[in-house]
């Protein structure tokens, strides 16, 4: 997928991005749980971004994509299994304009689904990456403007802005948790907490290790065979968004799968909050490392909310 | 179990309840969904109660009994498959007192752990009403105090601060569903609202139907034999709750069991809240008569989030 400058700066900045999609994103709320940080042994502050809209933050690298689009954009095109299609679909039709989501035929039935609700024309593509990026150049050849889900400054700034506002809402906070997929929430979050000297710790499932083994390396590693139930997580992380987690020196811990399962009974349990996997996984991170995060207080970003609940609830956990 | 009479009036008044509890209850949160707004033609206020402490609406009557407790009472006592336990035990530990809960055999593992976990003391029995008031007794004979579930004024007037709070957040709404079993929430949410003119409905599941029939003869039906996955909502209509229904001639329609699991759905996939069946049923009865409901502004009882997750997540609903 090509590589989108943003238009008027040198770099992705979420403070330059915030007022551009403000009214247009929700501005989530912050939970926290008594019984939890007791668990824990430190205050968490969890930003709710699985109430943003269509169910991610995805919504809001998309919306701030969508609003640097020139007035006679013909519309926009990307290639996606998940979240972001869905968020770059709403995202597009707050400016009216025509979305094109090239997506894989084994992509999940709901996914699929909320791309149209939101009113995005999905084209069906066989499932690898050759054949997502041959119907992406189709499309970009008819006109329409790509819009990646992470390695793009617009896309990152965005993301970024789910951090501003966490340190508006709770300024005493001392360290941020974001998982880490491509890296757009990650470095988005890294540049938003940098001039307030928060730390920012990436989470990462240990089964798509991909970040924490490319920042020993010092570069991008590409032997990667995702196995995780973070679906959301499982992209190799971009360019522009390792480089600027080298640049700021941010950690990466990673979380076995069995955590992360744990993480989401906490947040489904104590929270009455739906996350999906990928959701879990800051929260997840921190039961891993306890030690690092004991007696802090601990923003914990909980990245999205979509499942397919008929297939949940199909199964037997129901009162009987 | 023993009715216990209010102290200080001639009956349950939740504008009395509301001072006594503040401070020790949760004001929760309304939550609003466009597109929830649009699947049901009208503007839905979801009082989210599932926010509770102790994850029901059930701490807010529990908390106002053991407010009115006397300073040199022994503890408390009763008996309880569900939520009723688990907030009685918080409620009594705000106050440092004990707490004794009979619990059937066959109780969900996870509410007699939440009991538990409330520092609550259960006491097994067998799985049949006999025993549970043998046990109970047994309880009552040592010098515990009794805080039935539902059929009891302290109860009433507590559960029924949920509908004046949610009065004070929307006083633009113009009705309230609320879920009924034993009616505690029903009979406490149809006296806050008898000031305001805002009409009150029921809703029931067609499974467990004894309120909508005791209220159609005018007296308490006793064949009851309830089959529904609403576990909290399986008891028989208590004879205070009854008559607060009759004297306010309060509708209580009934829902089908297809219609509970569809509003489950819909709580967990749009508004990303962990919803329990019973929490769903008024949600439920709204998509099963439409037409009443049309165009209105209709406040909603999301009652309780109790689930058990760990069997939800164990299922095969999970990302592959």
């Amino acid at each position: 997928m090509s590589i989108s400058p943003e238009r008027d700066g040198p770099g992705p900045e979420p403070g330059r991005a915030a007022p551009r999609i403000a009214g247009v994103v929700h501005r989530t709320p912050v939970l926290t749980s008594r019984s939890l940080d007791r668990e824990f042994g430190c205050e968490l502050v969890f930003k709710a971004e699985h109430l943003q809209r269509t169910g991610s933050f995805k919504f809001r690298g998309a919306s701030h994509a969508v609003a640097l689009l020139d007035d006679d954009c013909p519309g926009v095109a990307t290639h996606s299994s998940g979240n972001h299609g869905a968020a770059l679909a709403a995202a597009a039709a707050t400016r009216g304009l025509a979305c094109h989501v090239v997506m894989p035929d084994n992509a999940v039935a709901s996914k699929v689904r909320a791309v149209e609700a939101y009113g995005g024309i999905v084209h069906r593509c066989a499932p690898n990456q050759a054949a997502r990026e041959a119907g992406l150049a189709e499309l970009l050849g008819q006109g329409f403007e790509a819009v990646p889900p992470y390695d793009d400054d617009r896309i990152i700034a965005g993301q970024g802005t789910c951090a501003l506002e966490l340190l508006e809402q709770r300024p005493d906070i001392d360290v941020i948790v974001a998982p880490i997929g491509g890296g757009g929430l990650l470095a988005g979050t890294t540049l938003a907490a940098r001039a307030s000297g928060v730390e920012v710790v990436g989470a990462e499932p240990a089964g798509a290790d991909d970040a924490a083994r490319s920042l020993a390396a010092g570069e991008r590693v590409t032997d990667h065979h995702p196995e995780t139930v973070a679906d959301g997580l499982r992209a190799l992380v971009g360019e522009r968004n390792l480089e600027v987690l080298l640049r700021h020196d941010v950690a990466v811990l990673t979380v076995e799968e069995a955590r992360i399962r744990e993480a989401m009974e906490w947040a489904w349990s104590r929270l009455k909050q739906v996350i999906e996997p990928s959701g879990a996984v800051a929260l997840a991170c921190i039961a891993a490392h306890r030690d690092r995060f004991a007696g802090r207080r601990v923003g914990v970003i909980l990245s999205g909310g979509n499942l397919d609940v008929a297939a949940l609830l199909d199964g037997d956990g129901m009162p009987s």
